[in-house]
């Protein structure tokens, strides 16, 4: 453990928070050293306080981690926040008042403008948001943020078109996994044998949060100018545990034959460009996108631990007689769509020698 | 059963089958005279022959008919058929010639130039194609189809907006049931935890029945000319028993307000306008359109059954930015998508003197 | 409603709640006057307060009338309760202390000595209790019980054997549906894809209730003497929505031929001797069990609903080489298992003139 | 390649044919040099002829290898079968007459008295009857079959009771995953919302196939004495893709407490005992049985994964009112219970110098 930086997870009994310990068990550059959680965990151990619910043990490295409160006191350097939407905006605000780098799954602060919504391969410049806000705050603390489970998808899959092409109105519907509401989450009465087309605020975030992305640094005045491209999405829950699907169209300001479209994808690999090319990432996938050719690909059960739930997998790709093309995309929702995401940017923080 | 018209059953066994043995159990006009379907079950009774899978038990009136062969030589007045697609073209063919009455629910023939592709509601003038078809064949036999279990629900969806607004274009992302597919069609192995992107047929059916379907009759030449807007279907299966459900996104050619598109829906009543107000079709159900306000309607295990099966259900109408409207919208796939899609085509073929 | 019995309803917006309102909908003896429930709601309409998860619409004749709290000043001649546990005890019995008649689903009360716990055609003369339960509490109000949704299954199908037979052992292990664990309940990620071998107290409850039913009534010294054969329960969640199953082994007391083994299911008609034989209780099943012979049969889905609920099926009847006998039973949770077994007691204390 | 033995697979297509593949991928000592399946698949690549529907890719090495018939003529120096039971018996028995060892986890031969019915932790001593095989098979052929997946867990169970206490009666109510029924196995219209109580053979399978591993290698006359204790098994299928789940009831010769059942399950380590204690087969998990001993598991979807799926889990060990105890056990049915129960018999036939 020496020599790696000490991570504290704020939410850790909580589903992503599952996954964060379980991801970061033998991390090359991380270690867990803090737990917290709320007031029914604190003061037992980890091993007492989560019933574990990913298949296989609970890493021995966290069992007897005492649960503390989510209080800037805990013992690290690096805090990874999976709390939920309304404790996150207080708790986190007070963890970078105090000094702590904070990097966060919530949603609270991803609309702010100076917080990078980052994805390493597709916004990486938009680190450059933390100057201002460390400056603005006054002290070495920071919040940076990943989207929400199916904006991470949709974006990593509209970037390569964006920037090979252009786009110029996106139309996105999503069948998501019941892992992405949490534990308990989705009651089983809800969802079995059944569809629920409505997931709260999801619709609006996979709007405004992927125009944020694709949006570019405005050198001027500092900020992000939102990318302007008409964007829809209608949201459903769907009967699967883990991994989101979503059914993408999308009308492009060049012309590109089928081919082109399917090589974007097929070839994307960007990543800050002032890094060296031989940076590679721990928690990146061999291959960002996966293209399949077969006509029933992708499905969540097959294609979502690809790139060890790291890869997004694009099937499907056609012709649209409505908007230019459109095409199915899938990602692991609790790794590359929140857990995974964190750590890759806090990895990618570390890479730039923002955590040191 | 005496003045009831005697209706033979092809493919009685299936899943389709099935359920048109359930609705015509002590239908008013119609009774299940004989039943048929493939080598391995003729000779059987129905209740040896059929492994019934519907709840509720097999109606006592079918269980003794003796299973026979799908040939031209059926005792009854009129014909209904779920038989595969591969069989289908042949076979009704036959029963064509020899004069009866076919009321499919096949694909064979929809997109036949004189068979009515039909759905009471929306193209009860389509009817008129039969004179021609029964002319070119030199007797009294035709074939009238209803579409696809998807397509009913889409058209029946989009009359209203295109009566009222006209239809510009159209992108629906379909979550099918497994019911869909017959038995045992969807394997468990396929389906459980998952979604599979890809029904074989679905999208190009969806998209050229569609068309047909809101097709303007064309007194001059005979025949459907197909409407002509812009039409996408992305088609999945999802873990749901009955009832199909689609995210329905539309361009209309008249500016409308929210409040009108709704009402279009709520206030659609549209049947043959030559046929008495007050005629009321057996299988009709109360309201075609069910408009539901909730932010999480429709549902497919909640809203499957309304009307009997026979209403659809529309659900969270919304602006949308890259088109004009949005909404969900589901039915009973095997009721209002098939079986009852046919009787209620039949009960119309009767109402205005077609099956005498 | 005139004539009706005017009927409250304790914790009426919960899953066994909403059953209730739809088996009461139409009842020839009962209205409801009153809806109880918990601290959110009170005050709001029940169509407001209520999110109704059954299929269908909510009944009309519910839908204004005002949640109050379950507090013993509701308007009303007859009380069902389907509240949870821990609040049961001292509310069912502040009601009964305040004369009200108290038909519980609720688990407080089944094991008090002077409180039925009734399966009309099991176990109709422990309705003698309710003589010394009044006159402790020194007053008119009373409990009347029915058993857990496991137990009324499994003592339906045990009462033919023990009165035939006499039952010497009794080994089951069940596989229980979601919705007897309420809502919000099972979530989907404990039960999608999986088996849960554990439901709290379920095991004890459906070895000690069996007995209690299946007990004598001690005319000497009053209350039940238990029947005192082995029972062993093993029970698991599956992922159903309604309809629990039991495989069940039993042991017999005297040497029985498995068709005369079968013939006792099939016959069953037990109810109160004293009662007019033409006397039908509404809520009863044409067939109080339905014995299927097919190898496959009941399962859950297509046998749920027989006798609108209310019958159980057995199945699989066969010689056991470890005990005598082993069968499969199943029946509906909420209905016979919860709302429609307190209904049904409820026909029977009116009809038995327990009600005026 | 070199050095390993070449291994040819019988139903390679086939649901345990892909785990076949996937387990002999980069296995010490084996390597697939042959894929052999029906006629339809016969003569394409392995990659065309497959559709892999394992999670992850289909293993590189076998890719390119093409389909032949299951005939004796295939280029290998073992063979392992999962051949549907109705060709099983007649070209396995080719297979061996040719000299081939033949690997099998089909029923055809299990209850052939002459050949081992194996699970290398229980009855590694029955490896003798291959002596017998050989020489009525005059050649060097051999079959070796391993149990039904639901009866390899159950025998793992009651190995070490029936060693420590001696076994007089078993009761075994089993929830088995839609895997075992192979593909396209269970229709989901089957399963969804649903049990099925029965598995055509299966309870027959695990009753007469238990009764010969525990049996007695009869050294006087050959063949195994089956062991003589009461059966009793009632099999389910439940909505699980892997992972069989079965509640035990078992009656014992010796009175044993609680904790020395528990005791004899987590110390259950038998093996050959004339090998040498350091022999470690390369598929044989670190713990035979995990004993958990929270209140609700072992649950499929967490546990079935146990030690790579080789190991089985026990919990809710606890005194039974009928029998003497009772306890819940998992295991992976596609790995413990069929491919890689096959090929940990191979590994122990390796060991023993059987394979040369």
């Amino acid at each position: 453990m020496k020599d790696k930086l000490r991570v504290g997870i704020l939410g850790a009994t909580g589903t992503v928070g599952q996954r964060f310990i379980e991801l970061l068990d033998n991390h090359p550059q991380f270690a867990v050293a803090a737990v917290a959680a709320s007031d029914r965990s604190q003061g037992k151990t980890y091993a007492e306080a989560c019933a574990w619910r990913l298949a296989g043990e609970m890493p021995e490295a966290v069992r007897s981690l005492i649960v503390e409160a989510p209080e800037p006191t805990l013992d690290c350097d690096v805090v990874f926040s999976s709390l939920p939407g309304d404790m996150a905006r207080e708790t986190e605000s007070r963890f970078r008042a105090a000094g702590y780098k904070v990097i966060s799954n919530s949603s609270a602060f991803r609309m702010d403008a100076d917080v990078p919504l980052l994805i390493p391969e597709v916004n990486a410049e938009h680190l450059a948001l933390i100057e201002g806000q460390t400056a603005r705050h006054d002290g070495e603390g920071f919040i940076v943020t990943n989207p929400n489970c199916s904006t991470i998808m949709l974006a990593l899959a509209l970037a390569p078109l964006d920037k090979t092409f252009g786009i110029e109105a996106v139309a996105v519907t999503t069948m998501q996994a019941v892992s992405g509401a949490g534990y308990p989450g989705v009651a089983s009465l809800d969802i079995m044998d059944n569809v629920v087309p409505f997931i709260a605020g999801e619709e609006e975030k996979m709007e405004s949060e992927t125009l944020k992305i694709l949006g570019r640094l405005n050198d001027s005045r500092g900020g992000i100018e939102a990318a302007d491209f008409a964007i829809s999405a209608q949201c459903h829950r769907v009967a699967v545990l883990d991994g989101h699907l979503a059914a993408v169209r999308v009308k492009l300001k060049q012309r590109a034959a089928l081919e082109d479209v399917r090589h974007a994808f097929d070839s994307f690999t960007a990543l800050l460009p002032e890094l060296p090319r031989e940076l590679k990432l721990h928690s990146a996938p061999e291959k960002i996108i996966i293209v399949r050719d077969e006509p029933d690909r992708p499905q969540p059960r097959l294609d979502r631990d690809a790139g060890r739930g790291m890869s997004i997998t694009i099937g499907r790709v056609q012709p649209d007689a409505v908007l230019d093309y459109r095409f199915v995309c899938l990602s692991h929702n609790t790794i590359r769509g929140a857990a995974g995401a964190a750590i890759l940017n806090a990895e990618l923080l570390a890479a730039t020698g923002r955590l040191s």
